[in-house]
């Protein structure tokens, strides 16, 4: 496993994330790095560990460094995380966690001491790449700091997703979810927090209209298969390469026409004039 | 063959390049990857044909996996292109055929069989990548694909050089030629589609003050050498590391000054003051 | 040593970057290379002689390329520099002696040969990165080019630090300080031109509560150790991982609090309601 994956809030503009490289470098000279990406919003947590659960499982086994750390310096603890398929580095926030599932979940954890002469604000060079670069070069999990219970691990809580009220302006619809927004891609696409089989019974499924409410506003899109399933700047649904259900505005940004933001609440249901489709019943309208 | 260079539009923001290169990394392990740029505003084929056309010549050779590809999971085809120093791998969309006439024309073209069960949204991920890198491990182009005739690529429109009336200020101007801004670099430097020879015998040449006409602006700058040839501010002709006349402003963006874009034309003419030295005639002010 | 790390402004929209990357790959293929960063701002010298001399030492042992170069293809030289602990290599404008300083010093220097033939505006391309290779792969610097004095090398002008009036809110306060903004990190920290240890004697210190006058405005922050030493919208004063006295908002930018740019003065001072701790006296409040 000569792999080390790094993700951080670092930016590209600084010389930090090279730093950690050459801390990397330095201590296991074989070392391959693989950026996962380094522009996380500072201090984001969440889209940290989201982008993170979502790439981990493509990298071929590696010890995964993670570094978005608003608290860098203070009491939280710094962890180093045991899985079937590698390692994760980092603070214990909620970032790792998710990514730990994705990787067949925690097997065991170790605090990771901190030296008291290292600087309070650059633990990403001074204490957690220095910890994946032993875990890469071989040292036993346990060398690094005491046992953990994984059970303690700081969890984010978990995304919404519930049944809700069938929209007003639908009221034949079967019924309706609402779910939260995951995260928000580069291209705008706003990815909710549910696998498609969950939203199936609401009839939320390939080939329907759907009717998008978010805040105020209200649209439809085609639940489609591709960005092009749908005309330039029309709303289209679809299952996107993590498996989520996902809404994107072909060649523009969904979450711009909707005005989303990550863990804004957007409620899906079967549009009225797809209704006999849907529910095999007479159109409303 | 170690090396795979990899374009695209996916941006730095996401885990999407990260995916492909652990793609890249599982399938073929020894492989090095060169990332060219993954900032190509998103479903700009030109904008990555011109950056792909300009740079590959001066990497080693290898697989070269470029995706800009706004069309992923409609029809278009996904194509693996053999040419004398390398291949190119990605949609088929008009992204590749300037650079593989870059790289010595195209010698063979076979369309990628694209899975069933893929997401129809992460062709880098699960179609291109994968035929990268079975191209870099030494597998067959046959083995990927079925053969396509070559003379059957899409190819973008040829932009647009030709000779025009001399510019209104100018009528003792010999001759003035229109030329399509070919693309602008993140300095602002405007890069014309035209080599500098096409350009001397309409007295466009080293040493001349030239007169810029872009829309309604007109403006004018010496043919020099490097950014500064000309004072700060001012509008500097030049031949770039591309072998194509950009115009540039030294510390400063032409693209800005110009008010031109990608597409635009531009006419480029002697200009008057400096008309007795291009055309050997008297000055007429 | 194997390694090439490579700095410019060339930024990353662009294929400049990956052609610096092939010709370094072509000409010494077994390199590994090392991106520092390559979003220093366009011709800004100095910031990429911060960023380069404050990353480098975490470096494995390395011919450092360097190219922020607003002079390309003028008089200006280009340059390849000796020190005890590897190679720098780029223009000869101020912006390699901090970095050869933080690596042991300017051994020796030779000015590169610049081959007529070579377009004037990538010597990124076509002259620094040629060198670097011909370095890493083993030749000696003064195959390279002809020696240059040392002495005669472009240094930048040192940043201003000296003692000030005590400030006007805080008459007693023993002395205060000037100090210029050195540079500003992407989260917007303002990193000063002066290591904590010669703050001290005018009581700026960890612990005190400091005022910090820039321009206009005058504001005050804890000296704490990490950015959650105060809460979330405070200003901290704390030493970096450079080990420089440092101005940060707990999740927030310290440099648009403050109105700061690079290059500005500001001064700190130890505040008023501190006095008694500070200088053992009687609160003037």
């Amino acid at each position: 496993m000569p792999y080390v994956s790094f993700l951080s809030d670092y930016g590209l503009f600084d010389g930090f994330v090279a730093a950690c490289h050459g801390v990397l470098l330095c201590r296991a000279p074989g070392v391959r790095i693989i950026d996962v990406t380094h522009l996380v919003p500072a201090g984001d947590v969440r889209r940290g560990s989201v982008v993170l659960a979502q790439t981990l499982g493509h990298l071929p086994p590696a010890v995964h460094l993670a570094v978005v750390d608003p608290g860098v310096g203070t009491s939280r603890r710094a962890v180093a995380v045991a899985t079937p398929r590698g390692f994760l580095v980092g603070p214990d926030n909620g970032l790792l966690p998710p990514a730990a599932d994705a990787l067949g979940g925690v097997r065991s954890v170790v605090a990771l001491a901190v030296p008291a002469e290292v600087p309070a604000t650059f633990h990403g060079r001074d204490v957690f790449a220095p910890a994946a670069a032993a875990l890469v070069a071989g040292h036993d999990l346990a060398a690094l700091g005491a046992p953990v219970d994984p059970a303690g691990l700081v969890r984010l809580p978990a995304p919404v997703m519930r049944p809700a009220r069938p929209a007003v302006s639908g009221a034949a619809s079967p019924t309706a979810v609402e779910i939260e927004v995951l995260t928000i891609d580069t291209f705008g696409n706003v990815q909710l927090a549910a696998a498609a089989d969950l939203l199936a019974p609401a009839g939320v499924a390939p080939g329907r209209t759907i009717e998008i409410t978010a805040g105020r506003s209200v649209a439809t899109g085609l639940f489609g298969i591709t960005f092009a399933s749908v005309d330039p700047g029309e709303i289209v649904v679809y299952v996107d390469s993590a498996g989520l259900v996902t809404l994107a505005v072909n060649r523009g940004s969904a979450a711009q026409r909707l005005s989303v933001t990550t863990g804004d609440i957007v409620r899906l249901a079967v549009a009225d004039g797809d209704i006999s489709t849907a529910a095999g019943g007479a159109k409303n309208r």
